[in-house]
């Protein structure tokens, strides 16, 4: 297994990035990581970076700003972390492909250099939550594409029954609709007829609401992008601020299990389903604990074949709705 | 100032939420409250009620009930909490009216029986964040309209304009739109447009993400009804997650001065704002609880001029932009 990171175009100092890609590659002896990005600057700080065998270095000259638009700087910055990261992906040099950085671009270049599994289908990204039974559930879609259309959501769900099954092993998770109301006949037009698209799959439970996220009551939670991407940063933030005020009065922080109850499993990386290869984004403000658990989602997917299967399941479950 | 409750449409027994009422009229000793719901079922659990000075009984046979399709729920059910909450209203039998009902009845009836400030304009609802700086944001809509169009999230951005200068005296709050990036020119179509109408406001800072929520960056966040609605769900299950998590091994519950940061000033309530009244709407499990803070929510903007305010405030933005 090799894994490609793009150390370059996330919001905080490579080398910030680079000592999580240590700390990993010496828990898990049988990965390599191709790191990617300004080749002669990572060597003056890491001199002895190549002597590790399970480092690789690809340079990349260019990163993609955050604020640029996503698929002109991918077409005209065709020497940036993304591009060439994608790139090694197509070519197999490597294996999975890991980048926090403009999540637009990393979207636009998987799809330029992979295609997706299904040509006409948009790529999808999912988070988890954690919940009191131990039962994680999985919101889709985080961020990859904005608009909310009926099309869109009946894709999300499909992406995320393909992706559950590999993740949990289960074969029929269930399937929620994020509504304002539980009851049928909820929302705008365009979640009715979601609605009734995704009913077309035996496992769909109906319409959910944000009550559902933390409670367990639903394996695949279904939304569009804006809608999950404002969820997952509000509970970033709100843990940030929940942590924060207790630790001024109660040690939570240091207790391990309690700790481990109150974050998801692969906690700082998301794959983007539906692409034609394993490519995982961070967030912008990612640290090397978030590498670490990147590195560990990667590890964990491609040991449970992901891309092989992800392929099989998009086709059955294509074909029988 | 006579608050009315409905106490028969949420999910609780109505005793629940009476219990609430009482303990607020012990507290706050110069309100009345009007309570709406199946008089004589209520007072053959209450047989003592009307010997309260403080209370009014109102009878209202019907219930909308959480899966009927609002508008002809209001339409035909007219001797129902809401129709006749939301009349007594308009006849200043009360200065305000809550309900913890279908959220969609609520708003269609105040609409009816009480018409919009502005009339073409939809009404929104607002909650509040708490922030480690004790600064609160208001996040609107939270779920009065799940439609989202440029126009609505302009609308929004004039309500929470009019109201955020109500709750905390502040005269130029700042405003941020919802995206999935901070940067200019993020997100879908519709975001867009509703950012270059929101810019004619002087006090919007651009594009927010889920993180400003709660680190106090922004006093107004806007967003649609579908979006605004899954996040405060969200907000309150996770909430209910973290505290059970934590109360394994700490005990965070008793330490007031924690729980009070970790909560906004009027959980349990939000203004419907728009609408010609004060009309203040709960969730459907709505606890005495939540009864008492929003029968202090009322009680604070009523002492505030509320509608009057809400009037001008919302005539000099229309007529400013």
């Amino acid at each position: 297994l090799i894994i490609g990171i793009d150390v370059e175009s996330g919001e905080r100092h490579f080398s910030e990035l680079i000592d999580g890609v240590l700390r990993s590659t010496s828990k898990l002896t049988d990965i390599k990581i191709n790191i990617i990005g300004k080749k002669n600057n990572i060597l003056s700080n890491y001199p002895n970076l190549l002597q590790n065998k399970q480092i690789l270095l690809t340079n990349a000259d260019e990163v993609v700003n955050m604020d640029e638009s996503p698929v002109s700087a991918v077409r005209k910055k065709r020497d940036s972390t993304v591009v060439v990261g994608t790139t090694l992906l197509k070519n197999n040099e490597i294996d999975c492909f890991f980048s926090p950085g403009n999540t637009g671009a990393t979207v636009a270049s998987s799809i330029f250099s992979l295609n997706t599994i299904i040509k006409s289908k948009k790529p999808a990204l999912s988070a988890s939550f954690p919940s009191k039974s131990g039962h994680e559930t999985i919101l889709i879609d985080i961020g990859a594409n904005p608009e909310l259309t009926e099309d869109n959501l009946f894709n999300n769900a499909i992406l995320g029954l393909a992706y559950y099954s590999i993740l949990w092993d289960k074969p029929y998770p269930t399937i929620g609709l994020l509504n304002i109301g539980s009851e049928h006949g909820k929302g705008s037009k365009i979640l009715k007829n979601a609605y009734d698209l995704i009913s077309k799959i035996p496992s769909f439970i109906g319409n959910i609401e944000g009550y559902n996220l933390f409670n367990g009551s639903v394996d695949i939670a279904i939304c569009d992008g804006l809608t999950g991407n404002s969820i997952i940063k509000m509970a970033e933030s709100m843990t940030a601020f929940f942590m924060e005020t207790i630790s001024e009065s109660f040690s939570v922080k240091d207790n391990k299990e309690i700790m481990q109850k109150l974050y998801p499993r692969f906690f700082g990386g998301a794959p983007l389903l539906g692409v034609d290869g394993l490519v995982i984004v961070g967030h912008g403000n990612c640290t090397g604990k978030d590498i670490e658990n990147a590195i560990e989602l990667a590890y964990f997917l491609h040991n449970k074949n992901y891309i092989i299967r992800m392929r099989e399941n998009i086709e059955k479950l294509i074909s029988n709705t």
